[in-house]
């Protein structure tokens, strides 16, 4: 996969671009095999998505840049394809919002979480938490290894961040009382349903608006974030996005339809 | 990945065991790196899809096994996926449409040829052709490896089967007069839109009905099977595909909807 030339004028030369980031972080030893899995699921809906940051999402940025600032100790936890794709934005926005960052893995290898501290290090941060022996506390209710986790970061933290999450541990951080944001292409998994604020977006698409969006709301008073956080409704906010994916299949479907015979009747 | 246990009532127990399927056979490498995206990209369509065999999948089940029993000269062309998920149903379906098998890939290798290769032959494969030097013709109009071709399969065939097919062979095949028949979850993709017969299902559901319609058909005539052929419109069956696929995005937001507050108004 590596070395392949991917044409400018390709229409998907953005997402093929992507891909082969992530191919190329596999081979680095950052990537799982399931996040390559992952990344093809992510793929598809942001296909179906029409591959831009939609109004929900954009909701769901406001949403979330106002979380981190108000938050007493937020995290963002970062796996393979978060470190992958966006390590420099993960560490802009933890200056600018104040976030610690820690490195949570579904397939712990030590190996795995030093490839991910150096590419953070590389990008700038100065503290990467949760690698090897400091991931030294448990958090209930999970049995992958992503229940490890460190006692300066995720344990005491009151929201945590989690772009890019594959499994079930956002349902046990709300058990434990804490605010969680996720980044998930998907607005039907459990990850997006059990999530307090759900990006419906690209991680590389959406962490520079993100961003953008912390140090412009760092400026307004703090009355005017706890507003903008109390009149987001994260369930109402992913059902528009459920139904702009099903308004772009309309539009497919019929475009389909078009170029065939007319008998087409649906 | 290797050796995690699904417990049988995980609600998506199948797609989790094929996931880790398709993992193992990237470690035996059978599979490639895009393979396993693609294959992500399959679980986030099938989900879409309801994960079974829809109505359309049926119909176009049904045009594809008249076309495999009333071509001259058919060929299954097999990639790392399709035998990590399908070896001996794609024996068996060449079995009872007397098709032959070959193996073409879009990232080339001896070595991965050679475990498709036995794999196929460990399922019952008595002829495996495309591997190595067999492959020296070359199609026209395609610039990855998957233009290498065996001279006594692809290159004369009337029908060409091509199971996850991920690129843009298809096309090229139907320019050099070629009917095609593709297995391809998303219904949106280059390949399911320029195919002759498209299959929208996954290929461990679709490949066992497919042998069972062609034996069925086998015993009736072949003025039925052309009448089949002839009565089956790929485009207008696509679209149904999509309008499925929309149906259900459409009960998910109104279910995501319900969960949250009344205000949902879309």
């Amino acid at each position: 996969m590596t070395g392949a030339r991917i044409p400018n004028n390709h229409p998907r030369a953005e997402s093929l671009r992507l891909r082969e980031k992530l191919a190329d972080s596999f081979v680095e030893g950052v990537v799982a095999v399931s996040g390559l899995i992952a990344h093809g699921r992510g793929e598809a809906f942001d296909y179906i998505l029409g591959e831009k940051t939609s109004k929900p999402a954009l909701r769901a940025i406001e949403a979330a840049a106002a979380a981190l600032l108000t938050a007493e100790s937020p995290v963002i936890s970062v796996n393979g394809n978060t470190a992958a794709l966006a390590a420099e934005e993960v560490v802009k926005l933890s200056d600018t919002t104040a976030s610690k960052i820690e490195v949570n893995l579904f397939y712990r290898s030590f190996e795995r979480e030093l490839a991910i501290k150096k590419l953070l290090e590389k990008a700038g941060a100065k503290e990467v938490l949760g690698v090897g022996k400091d991931a030294s506390a448990k958090i209930p209710e999970l049995r992958s290894q992503r229940r490890r986790v460190d006692p300066k970061g995720i344990l005491v933290a009151d929201l945590v961040m989690v772009p890019l999450e594959d499994g079930d541990r956002t349902e046990a951080l709300i058990k434990m009382g804490k605010r969680v944001i996720a980044v998930d292409l998907n607005p039907l998994s459990r990850t997006a349903q059990k999530a307090t604020i759900t990006i419906v977006d690209n991680i590389v698409r959406c962490a520079p608006k993100l961003i953008e969006t912390a140090e412009k709301l760092k400026e307004q008073s703090n009355e005017e974030r706890v507003r903008i956080l109390e009149d987001f409704d994260n369930r109402e906010n992913l059902a528009h996005s459920i139904v702009l994916m099903k308004k772009r299949l309309e539009k497919l479907a019929q475009k389909t339809c078009r170029r065939g015979r007319e008998r087409c009747d649906h």
